[in-house]
């Protein structure tokens, strides 16, 4: 229930707050061998590469966990983004 | 609640199979404003390149989920992996 337990933890953070902007990935992953080494990390580092290229992201304002248990590991990236609102109304 | 209903569902499939190699996407985007186009299915695409530089996916592998609802969005993705452990034993 580890990814479950994120969850909850993360959006009811936010949940108060409905107009702000926010990005929110999560990444799990189930492993059959536990002794391989984790590549989540650097897949960190690409998908953030990757979400710079569609919204501009301080990376100030990227807050990010992993956490690794047993053979399942999970990354979450909690990204609060500029609010586009502004520009909008 | 969608982001945790789709949690709790995508979760409970593959409960039963830990030996089962898998990796899971969710991206959750909170819009503030709900006029401008959704960036997430082009997003899709770039994080399974991505991936596919760690891991070799076969696309017919990956079920893609992608809802929205008012100025919430989320995508899904679930991948089933080539069986490592097979190469760790």
């Amino acid at each position: 229930m580890g990814l479950l337990d994120y969850f909850i933890s993360s959006r009811s953070k936010g949940s108060a707050n409905l107009a702000k902007e926010r990005l929110q990935i999560l990444v799990a992953h189930d492993r059959a061998a536990r002794d391989q080494p984790s590549y989540l990390p650097q897949l960190q580092q690409e998908i953030l590469a990757v979400i710079r290229k569609y919204v501009d992201v301080d990376l100030s304002a990227v807050s990010v966990n992993y956490e690794q248990e047993d053979s399942h590991e999970v990354l979450e990236l909690n990204i609060v983004l500029p609010d586009t609102a502004q520009n909008q109304a």
